[in-house]
């Protein structure tokens, strides 16, 4: 009955969850915390006293009886992952032995652990700052190398130290701006008012330091944008006529590096997909090829289904055929779809397959006219591999191009904290400004103010309950 | 370079392997064991001394510098999995977090473990008998919550303690034989042969225990076959025309348990299947509605594959529309294959489809003539879902039929046990058999150091290392 309660963010009920995934593996971790939760395990537990007089960060071997044989690691509350008491439970891996075990400890007054509810406790323990707490999230859902060191940069609290310096810079300023605002109301009479607010005006102190810490502000804030990249990853259609070798260049891509190859089981679809990694960027690659064109209204949901993923894509590929040329059908689709890719932010990459077969520039000539609606023509051989380099630089420089590489040495990991950031720079940038302007110090300092609480607000210093439950919500159950 | 080198099960060189599968999990475990495992793992450990120093069982928190935040818990031999020194170091989860952990340790000096070896290395340094070795891999790859209940008992050494039992019976049946041999060997003197041979001949001493250790091996040996249902599972296939409701006869099973659905990523088939759960029977379901029947070439192949499948199923549902009756493409494909069946072990249950809409009665007359050609007819609908216990039921009574359960405490887990059963039941049957016809115990014995032997060869008291080798090997790596 217990688990069937409505719960919410906040409590200390015993928790539980799969930390790992139940699958064909050799272990199964279930990880458990909470008021308590040393005590009701014992109970289920084949020596319960084992469990109960188990020192911190130590393991016990025993059974659930009946149900699997367990390694048990005990930690106690402060030092643990949760700040809580807490266990992780090693079990038997594949399909079924976990599920035995999870139903054991449910039954034993554990209920199913919110997403992120974990960390979540974590964090309300002050085990860790919101930074870090969020890389946690960013690290499990890294695709590729590039985007993990990025995490363990954050979670090692290279972030959370750059906004603490910047935060403590900008309360410097801040301590000055306020102490010439005493003075001013102590000490400055009625009738000397005018020219005492000519006195402190254009006076904000340390204005050097604050100028500083903009220019930290500003080159954190474009490295969401990169970061994103790394995380999200970027979507890229093949597109072309049938022929044209979308599938063979698909295969391609593939043959070079299958490492984060993620089908979705369950899910049915008319085209394939793909996640790859060209050079530590995420791609999602979909090839249409199985969606034919056609006038068989069945057939002509799939033809819909393909302009979707179009409108979908980052970046396009579209493929030509070297051995005929442009044809007419290409050059109908590219002036169609190419033409308003630039205004949607697309790119649409001009590619010409067949190049082991026929030469490139015997068929140059037919794309002339094509050559202001795509971006770059690239040359291949999607069968030999030859040229995919090129194109795999031309993808990741179409990618990055927008973006420039900032040098900082802490990056922003989440669409929240570039917020946080932007009303932090906005607020210092319009105090900076209106100090130029010799304006009051009096309607500075709250903007100072507002840019202080906003780099306290990313490392959770200030938080509501309603922004903490809505960022944990989106982690993965079991964090 | 040491990971290049091969090699072999049976030495200590240090080893690792993922225990859980790295996805899109919170956490991944990551498992070593071997020679000075513990002081090549501090190499790369933020805090050598705190690895180096850890007692037994217990859980060190720390860093792989750059890499990732771990907790590590440290096992000292002889008190670990394996009987060695072994590590469980518990990452972060996702696709690449696990990955860059796993490249550090190798860094460290680990090569990647052998299938099984850990389970392995666990035998040889008497940790487990071999029953209980299998049991491990059965109980990851239960498909069922049978299945993981019968490993469980076996993992627990019920198995082990059934045949330890047996044995010691055996072995002081054989003793009493013995000393009968040694007796007449010194005291019979070589004139007296004649007669003296007819005094020990017929007098197996304890022939009552002999019968004893005989009636429960006979009960041990038909447990593998029920339990190799609940292992290996039962393949299904569901055949009929075009419309008769093939793939909603396939979601309708679907619907009712989709917890053991396993896709295998990465394969192109041109049929669906999934595995479901039929009181407590892994069933591999497969629905061959995606091979239309046609003349076109490329099709015909589908069309080949699909009677391929066919082949392989243990039991065949072959559907019938209700609202059309049994029709002359039905009669001719029943006719065709179902005949065959029976020779092949294979079952044909005939199902009528669409009782919502047609009752059964008026269209059971088309049947008639097939009756004998298969086994049952079930009336369903699969849209609605009616009937579908009394399919179920059919299905396992049609599995379970030539297999009587059991009534032993005790089940066989592998082919291996079964085999080294049957061999011990044979020799102890022909033992007795000559017991019972007065032949000489020198001839006796013989038969029952056999069945002796046969026993020991299943925990592993008597195994020679190629057995050995060929049995772990078939275990998934990280056990």
């Amino acid at each position: 009955m217990k688990n069937k309660e409505k719960h919410n963010y906040g409590d200390d009920f015993p928790i539980t969850a799969f930390a790992t995934t139940p699958g064909n593996s050799a272990l199964t971790l279930i990880r458990c915390s909470g008021k308590e939760s040393i005590e009701l395990f014992a109970s289920i537990f084949d020596s319960p006293a084992k469990i109960k007089d188990a020192l911190g960060n130590t393991v016990v071997h025993g059974w659930i009886p009946g149900i699997d044989e367990v390694l048990v690691s005990v930690f106690r509350s402060p030092k643990s992952y949760t700040g809580e008491d807490c266990l992780d439970i090693c079990c038997h891996g594949g399909p079924v032995a976990g599920k035995a075990v999870m139903e054991a400890v449910k039954s034993a007054g554990f209920r199913d652990a919110l997403p992120g509810e974990f960390t979540f406790r974590a964090f309300m323990n002050g085990k860790m700052d919101l930074t870090r707490s969020e890389s946690v999230m960013e690290l499990v859902s890294a695709k590729t190398e590039t985007g993990r060191k990025n995490a363990i940069s954050r979670l090692s609290g290279a972030l959370q130290t750059e906004v603490n310096e910047i935060k403590q810079i900008l309360v410097q300023v801040l301590a000055g701006a306020e102490i010439y605002l005493d003075y001013s109301e102590d000490e400055v009479s009625a009738e000397s008012d005018e020219s005492a607010k000519e006195e402190i005006a254009g006076k904000l102190p340390n204005k050097e330091l604050a100028k500083q810490a903009l220019d930290r502000l500003q080159k954190l804030y474009p490295s969401w944008q990169v970061e994103r990249i790394y995380q999200e990853g970027v979507t890229i259609v093949i597109a072309g006529q049938p022929n044209a070798g979308k599938s063979n260049l698909f295969n391609s891509f593939l043959k070079e590096d299958r490492s984060i190859v993620a089908d979705t089981p369950g899910t049915t679809r008319d085209w394939i997909e793909a996640w790859i990694n060209i050079k530590g960027i995420p791609i999602r690659l979909i090839d249409t090829a199985g969606i034919r064109e056609t006038k068989d209204p069945v057939e002509l949901i799939g033809v819909e289904r393909s302009l979707e993923l179009l409108k979908e894509a980052q970046i396009v590929l579209y493929l030509v055929d070297c051995t005929i040329g442009v044809t007419d059908k290409d050059r109908k689709f590219i002036l169609e779809y190419a033409t308003q890719a630039e205004a949607h932010g697309q790119i649409y990459l001009l590619v010409w397959n067949k190049i082991d077969i026929a030469p490139l520039p015997q068929k140059l000539s037919t794309y002339v006219d094509l050559m202001y609606k795509v971006k770059n023509a690239v040359s291949i051989s999607a069968k030999t591999g030859e040229g995919m380099d090129d194109l795999n630089y031309e993808i990741v420089s179409a990618v990055m191009e927008s973006h420039k590489t900032s040098d900082v040495s802490a990056s922003l990991g989440t669409e929240r904290q570039k917020k946080l950031i932007g009303t932090a720079c906005t607020a210092l940038e319009e105090a900076l400004g209106m100090a130029e302007n010799n304006e009051p110090l009096d309607l500075i300092a709250p903007l100072l103010r507002e840019s202080v609480n906003a780099l306290g607000e990313i490392t959770g210093e200030i938080s509501t309950a309603d922004i903490l439950e809505e960022m944990f919500s989106k982690f993965c159950v079991g964090k």
